[in-house]
């Protein structure tokens, strides 16, 4: 039987250099665990533009199709912000989650407790917080057709469509649910049903899906209250479910409640392949940070954990995935620090690579 | 010459209560400092509905296109769940903000310092935080068309268009431009330009009005980065601008930060009438609050704030703003709390009418 494989796509910015630590932990369970990987590298974004002219190349495309698992690092900056919409650094990962259908983003944001303090909310308010956002990826407003810009009258219009079919609402409802099952039994749907039709279909089809799951409580919220209620008060929430663009900024709200961006790691999820394992993205929830890219500054651990993830989700090795982010809580315990985690007590911080050696050291 | 006239629509849940102390407060400035309004009241949202089953009649939109200033206090309850979406309690909103083209809607968020412990943020993170968002308020995926729940297949789907003209772009960002030479002269405005094409067309016309702002520190955020950096450190920010559901989502956030959205007045303006007056609607941030409804416990400041507002952009009568600001600094300073902003110190609560009692005295 041949080693389940992985596409490492590192991407643009600080990308390849919390990358180089991941394949460290990758190596680490092949020799040491017999976790024994088919690793393979290829240039996504920014990246894929420089070398290809595009974004992503259809054979980079054909190989994500045919591997176990997609780890992605970041895309996108300041240098490719003249190109064309189309040729965009973000396009190539949009393309990535569009063709593979990895319809639910699953976006935990769990404060580590020796991170606490680092959050700008009260600690008590985020202290022990773990949810989990679950977030349609692959339709709404980033796909629908029609889109543009036009010329009408003597002047350029905008243009975007939100689109949800119902089969596209109940599949990620499904997701949510499953996950919620798992956990507190606390479901949230997050739409705006009071202003918007797809709000209005969101509901109702999250409300049937929710008939074959007796046992999970389910909320709904508008979009706005949603986002007043993370900031207020988010332990109130368990799992939430919500579009494709309110779930890019709830997300991203949720990930910063817990301060530290740098630690979150996040899972796209599609349908079951031919070997039962899902189709599958991994990526931190942070992006290129092309300001401190290159200078060793940035923090590995939401790709690692990231990885960490995948061992849970594509490979069966929800063990191997403990004993990774037991490590990760092992080092941060012992206080070290990249300097994105730094408070102002004037800790030394680590480099990239020196919290690489020191997460192995703990595994 | 006749008084300025003003039409209060008190709406749903908790409106009408907080709307008798604006209207106290109203009397107030007439008796005492000769400015004398000629005030009318009619009904919207679900109270319209219960009366005429429409949120909002034709006559009303007639009276609130003849006034100078519309006072608004809240619409929505979960009673009007079940009603069709086209006879919503917020249709009525929307259609006010639509056909009075108030496309300019200022929310404040502005942390008092007797209330920056209310917080979920650390006092230090909002202590002193005074930021404006310029919400886009008549077009965007609120009012595009085509929209609905059509059939496609055998299956439902949702559709909403977010549409934006240049001219629609072009105006509200001098609105915000205005506002910010009047502040700090700092602007961020938000989009996702990197997904959205209507993204990228408002990114581009917000630059062009730059040109005629060259003293206005102009910068762009992604929406979702905009929604993490507010929560960060929301001082680093003056005045925002951005469309209708971003802004929608934002604001709510933003108003979250200062702990206490009882308190968030909002303004929403659109062109100059024939007398020189912009159309205006005024009302708070908070929504209907149906669960103390009728009980005494809500808060009336942020309506109060609103007709502060109307004070300072309707009726050019900014001492008098100032003067009503003001007196509601003494009584917060003085230990006066409605329900919503007390902490756990076990201080007794006012009533809302307590509250404008207060006001009024310290007027
Ligand atoms: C990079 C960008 C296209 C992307 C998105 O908007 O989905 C990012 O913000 C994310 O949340 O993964
Ligand atoms: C009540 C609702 C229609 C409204 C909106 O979505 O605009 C509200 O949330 C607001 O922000 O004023």
């Amino acid at each position: 039987m041949s080693n389940p494989s992985i596409l490492i796509l590192p991407g643009d910015g600080i990308g390849p250099e919390v990358m180089t630590q991941v394949r460290r932990i990758i190596d680490w369970f092949g020799e040491k665990r017999g976790l024994v990987f088919d690793v393979s590298e290829d240039l996504v974004g920014g990246a894929a533009y420089d070398a290809h002219g595009t974004p992503l190349t259809d054979e980079t495309m054909a190989k994500a199709q045919a591997v176990d698992a997609v780890l992605l690092g970041a895309v996108g900056g300041p240098k490719y912000d003249v190109l064309d919409f189309s040729v965009k650094p973000e396009r190539g990962l949009l393309r990535l989650r569009k063709e593979m259908d990895l319809y639910a983003n699953l976006r935990p944001a769990q404060c580590f407790d020796a991170l606490a303090d680092f959050s700008s909310l009260k600690t008590e308010v985020v202290s022990g917080l773990d949810i989990v956002i679950v977030r349609e990826l692959t339709s709404g407003i980033y796909f629908g057709e029609p889109r543009g810009i036009i010329e009408e009258g003597n002047e350029r219009v905008g243009i975007n469509t939100q689109r949800y079919t119902e089969s596209e609402i109940d599949r990620v409802a499904r997701s949510a649910f499953e996950l919620a099952m798992r956990r507190d039994k606390k479901l949230c749907s997050m739409e705006k049903a009071n202003v918007m039709e797809s709000g209005v279909l969101w509901r109702q089809v999250v409300t049937e899906v929710g008939k074959d799951y007796p046992e999970v409580e389910l909320t709904h919220m508008y979009a706005d209250a949603g986002a007043m209620q993370l900031t207020r008060w988010p332990k109130q929430f368990d799992v939430i479910v919500t579009d494709n663009l309110f779930g890019d900024m709830l997300s991203d709200l949720a990930a910063m409640l817990t301060g530290s961006l740098g630690m979150l790691p996040s899972a796209s999820l599609g349908a079951p392949m031919a070997n039962g394992r899902p189709k599958a993205l991994y990526e931190p929830v942070h992006g290129s940070a092309p300001d401190i890219a290159g200078q060793g500054k940035a923090n590995p651990i939401a790709c690692i954990l990231s990885f960490a993830m995948a061992l849970r989700y594509s490979f069966d090795a929800g063990e191997e995935a403990d004993r990774l982010e037991a490590s990760i809580e092992t080092v941060l315990a012992e206080g070290l620090r990249t300097p994105d985690l730094l408070g102002e007590e004037g800790v030394a911080p680590v480099t990239t690579e020196g919290m690489g050696d020191a997460i192995l050291a703990a595994l």
